[in-house]
């Protein structure tokens, strides 16, 4: 069994890290942090986990982490990046679900995040787990960048045109709509049921701290720069992102059979699903489990690519995603603990 | 293994059936009938599905469910009525998800559900499936009914009370909330998203099929007739039932320690948590599992005692109390494929 | 015109007052007031009021409120009783929105708000705003108490009954639901979006400060004291409340027409609708609207009726019932500002 | 008093134009036909309407509608190329919110719509109803086009940049986001609640009926045939479309101030509100009214220029919009019965 800690155990990317690790076959979950929740029982905040998670929150200072075989951090930017050095040097693998070790470009994380990065050097070793493009520097990872839960699912969906250079990457755009789970759980009033319910907006057109996330990771693939435009969106989700992705074949490419491209892309793996030609994926289809499911359009034939591509954003897109990579680093079945149907309706 | 077969695979309560039991351990599905749908396969209409279930939804008629162990009826009233007995001769067991072995008497049966009852000595024989009442007639049934979703989440709300014989039976209360997929995968206007969503109501005032079902169940466990005022509401929920009750207590009754007693009656359950003093239970604590959360509360020391209940109405209020009685009724461990943490958020 | 200030404007109460006062022929809307957005155009805070609300907000003690006629009072509790004497003193009459002046047993109120009093005396003369009970006193007050929300669905449902002495008076019931915009716009977690939606809940089942003031209001109408159990939940709208009534009716009270009662007491009411006889009101039939809607049913002929009472929280619960009260206290045409159709779907 | 009949009237557009036109200054309604609902009281099926309509459905033979001044035809496509032109020759001017007048080419639109065109010589007169394009000519209208929802959110979005020449119209997409009533009020299951609600799904990628509406629209602006890519989504509100509309600015036109020249464009319209510089108009904030708000972008200063354009779909998108036309069709103030404040939260 794999000692398991969790830091930060209050927000939404860690109560669904507790839900699914709870019933994980090789997993001992010893420790969860909070500082403000220290002493409550974890069922009590979370009456779902009454019966299933028997532990108390023990405040950070309490917690014997450097005893555990692996810690994920579901906290606040900022706060893993000063934390995680004395736990690798203590042969703790950290996986950090926050954005602390996403960005390579320290000046650039420093730019979105408006902080000064307390461990560069971690950021360097740090591996960035999108298993289904980084699989094998998973397996060996001290500190792993678990994805922001836009770059996932947009990522996923361009990542065949981008390989097989058939999009101009100069000019990508990228429309995502996120569940409101996706803004944390923090006392907010933009989130209140009675300003998000019923209602749709965009937000963060000019920059979203996202954005250079998903530009690095296309950039490393595309072997050159790709410009993106990315617009996120509000919707009245509890849980979901669906993210429409717009590409501009380049000539020559539309002769290409682009459903066998995806279909080709994503076999073999367990959590990418390519839908058959014509669908439209629902967010629902893929509530509560860790699965990403995709479809790709060429409407009326012409040059325009149209990518259709839906997660859980507090599973694939944050807490099954880390879990998957837990089983990567741990040499466990990938699936392991991720086996869950989806919950529709 | 045990062979099932599900009848009628297209509604809320059928998908939700195959979502349970594609991963029941002891359980292989071989055959899932829908009229409508004969011959398309279960994931192209229900996406959630794909790579879980590989079947084709088959016609009836070409199910050959005689060799099941024993098949589900996830149909409308007045199918398994129908069918059963030619199953039952067959040696299969039958589960039905409607109502039609639920109400013992024939002639109130067929005033409420407004139609002839085919089957009255399938009807004496039936054993009605609430576990935590029932367990041990369960274990030998040939045809079991299983309850209706508001009689679930209230006769488990009132069971302590009546049992012990500490309220006045004469004067009951239920008032129900419904999330609106217990109004069934059916296509009406009145549970559309834009008529049912942000709006609340009650409906079936004058009176609800499942009246006389939970009258019959309390009745017989009071030993005398009870009177029940039931008053279902709609409320825009996608799942979940809030059952509030509310009893009067007999004289000499409150004395008592309300919280011990349900704590006592429901110790050794796994599906039904006494929730701490004081609790308000949250639907969405039990989105997607079989448990059923009770509160008990007796405002300011008054005689009046109000019971909360909470369920999810297709699993514990349908396909989940389904799957917990075929593993009682084949000697399964009560919990085998009913291991679900709830989703919240 | 009326000169009318609003103090405590970013609330859902006064966002509510805005949308209604800013197309009120007979009113001048002259300062709005904010702690906290003090210099703030009210349109950039509030978008749906641009081109309809010019004014800024403005510190509570530079918006001159003395020289109004009216000013209404959408703060939280404790603020109105500290500032309305000065303001009668000038000769402006105040309406509360909050609790203040609620409740005539000063020592109650206390008890149910966990503050001292400031203001006793402005209690002993307020008048309580329901217009159906009070409309002769709500005429010449100088300091009006706008009643809760809960508070008027369940007065206005009860009303008939215990005026015509028809109920057992020692044994009501409440069980009222209520959309999230009656918690208010506070930053909190558990009315954000994901917490609130897709779930359902009781609370303040031990005691909820509405219970005072409703049994007040039905006391002083009963002739003597009631006992309520009130049960208040929280369900995933937006907007509205459902109250669900329940008393026991006394001998001979049964041969009564009770639908002819209802409609003979809210006979020539603008804002209370008597529905016809089975009907079923949805909270949407009267959103956005200052309509309260009822039906009275008497389930299977027994002895227990049951009263269904709709609102909309904050028109009819709140700035609408205040407005109607300025109508009348300025002997203005009642439904003045308030002639707007409910928004279904 | 202008007289009125609506056929038609118990769809989604049909009652939000009874919303609006009981309340109109200048109207005298006087039939709404239903074939399904006649002899029906209007207020029994919407009984948001109690009170305000006082009409019974009349079946349309029985409607004399060519005694009316206008008639709305809120049915079906194919109900009104059927039925105008005798209330064209009897002197009604005919506003059909259907999309029977809305393609000039009748290949095209029989191509999308299915059926033949009953009526081509009444298309080649009708006048498209975008009152910002196309106000002189609405005025002599006698039969007249009302636009689609995703239509009029998406063309007053592009509008200004293509007048002004600035884009590539090679290249445009708009990504369409609309609540369900969009949908129409028809017994479907992919717009119950249990299907809708709490997921968000594209739909119609390979091609929908507005996209040659929009392309129409834009290609007579530009001079020239636009190309769009249009993808529209399901989002679960109950009102509003949300459109993101992406264009590449043209070389040079990069120095140009947009927010002038959207404010410049809009200036003096009533119905459309250019929002201030990086605003994020949400749907709720036009919620139940006939505005357009709009905001434009240009994220990271590139060369891609984004433009958010929020309506309510039954409103601007459909009855607002075709009240509108008929106040500017009988030399009525054009915001006559349309002077509603947007219902947020």
């Amino acid at each position: 069994m794999i000692k398991v800690g969790v830091v930060g155990g209050t927000g939404y990317t860690g109560v669904e890290l507790l839900r699914l690790l709870c019933r994980h076959p090789d997993v001992d979950l010893v420790a969860i942090t909070s500082r403000g929740e220290a002493g409550m029982a974890v069922s009590d905040i979370f009456p779902s986990l009454r019966h299933r998670v028997n532990l108390k929150f023990v405040a950070p200072q309490d917690a014997e982490l450097e005893k555990c075989d692996a810690v994920f951090f579901a906290t606040p930017n900022g706060i893993a990046m000063k934390q995680a050095a004395e736990l690798v040097a203590a042969g703790v693998r950290v996986i950090d679900l926050a954005a602390d070790f996403r960005i390579r470009d320290i000046a650039e994380w420093e730019k979105w995040y408006g902080m000064e990065h307390a461990a560069p050097a971690l950021v360097a070793e740090a591996v960035y787990g999108l298993p289904e493009l980084n699989r094998e520097q998973i397996r060996s990872a001290r500190v792993l960048a678990n994805p922001g839960c836009y770059p996932t699912a947009v990522q996923l969906g361009f990542l065949p045109l981008i390989e097989a250079g058939l999009i101009d990457c100069g000019h990508l755009i990228a429309d995502a709509k996120s569940g409101v789970s996706g803004a944390g759980r923090k006392a907010e009033i933009h989130t209140l049921l009675p300003e998000a319910a019923d209602s749709f907006k965009a937000y963060g057109v000019a920059g979203h701290r996202h954005l250079p996330e998903i530009r690095q990771g296309l950039s490393r693939v595309a072997g050159k720069p790709v410009e993106l435009t990315f617009v996120p969106h509000l919707t009245p989700l509890i849980r979901g992102i669906h993210a429409t992705l717009y590409g501009r074949l380049l000539p020559g490419a539309g002769e290409l059979d682009l459903q066998a491209l995806y279909e080709e892309r994503y076999a073999g793996e367990a959590f990418v699903d390519v839908m058959p030609a014509g669908s439209h994926p629902e967010t629902r289809s893929v509530r509560a489990s860790n699965i990403c499911r995709i479809a790709v359009h060429r409407p009326q034939g012409g040059d325009t690519v149209v990518v259709l591509s839906v997660i859980d954003n507090l599973v694939k897109g944050a807490a099954g995603q880390a879990v998957q990579n837990l089983n990567i680093m741990f040499g466990l079945d990938e699936e392991a603990g991720l086996d869950i149907v989806p919950v529709s309706p």
